[in-house]
């Protein structure tokens, strides 16, 4: 599929057929996510890989924002060891937050290339989580990343033109698209 | 240029011929920055595209990241009114920097797409960006991303294997890549 298309094309998918992701479809995601850019190139990121039924079950339990029948889904972490000792208080406090999303959009780009979905989960209980999954005191989960088969595909939720959000050399001065 | 293909050679360039990018280019480019999914679809993301050479130099003096002889960059802000006002405290702490970097990723692959270079900047003075911007109070500037034709392809820097960063169902059991 096309860079571009992908880009365009790709929609939060949170209603699944029951058919597992495999592991090579993991294995390709998973790579997507390492080769997206980190500040100071630090890879501070964490993946969890969820394909254990009953963890998976567990993390949705206490994951509000967990929606649909998702077979997988990636927990993204930082290292705040990693992050703190390369970084100092920028690499903790944000580069860990924008390296952590950055690694999720090239997953759900690399989910959609392959025919797969997913959708991006930030409420959660970061204390249950840690429990469930094992996750030491320095480590933070940051998102989850659902992942499956798409049952259907999503309409476009309204999206903001351009021309809403974008303004050229000043702030306030707008972006004309029909200038482009 | 296929998807995957596109995360996978994406590198960060710092080195430019002084060909202009194209407003055609840079209109794609925003583009992709806004298909990028958003917590709760609160697209609270502001772009500003600074084509201005004179601008373009100031935030350049200003911005101790932005290295190389980029002949446009994108200024990537959070309205932090929208992002208090939609996403509460998570939404102005945290939300705010997870959808502009993931924006930012999507400008990055879109660019790399069409045969253009970029590099995201963390370290820039934000007071002074904010003035020569003219940047509101209630908006924030997260990230620049810096675009040009590339000079040079640079080399891929050390990147961590899958199996250094990627685990399986529990914190600390190592994914295993051979077995995908």
């Amino acid at each position: 599929m096309d860079a571009l298309e992908a880009i365009a094309s790709r929609r939060s998918v949170r209603s699944f057929t029951g058919e597992k992701v495999s592991m090579e479809e993991l294995e390709k995601i998973l790579n997507a996510a390492r080769l997206a850019p980190s500040g100071s190139n630090i890879q501070g990121w964490r993946f969890i890989v969820i394909t254990d039924p009953r963890i998976l079950n567990l993390v949705r339990i206490f994951s509000p924002g967990f929606l649909g029948n998702a077979s997988s889904a990636i927990v993204v972490c930082s290292d705040l060891e990693v992050y703190g000792r390369e970084g100092g208080e920028v690499g903790r406090n944000y580069t860990r937050i924008a390296d952590c999303a950055m690694a999720v959009e090239n997953m759900l780009l690399a989910a959609h290339a392959l025919g797969l979905g997913g959708c991006v989960i930030r409420s959660f209980s970061r204390v249950a989580l840690k429990e469930i999954l094992e996750i030491p005191e320095y480590v933070e989960p940051e998102l989850i990343v659902t992942l499956g088969h798409p049952a259907t595909q999503p309409k476009v939720p309204p999206k903001l033109r351009v021309e809403d959000v974008a303004y050229l050399n000043k702030y306030g001065v707008r972006w004309f698209s029909g200038g482009a």
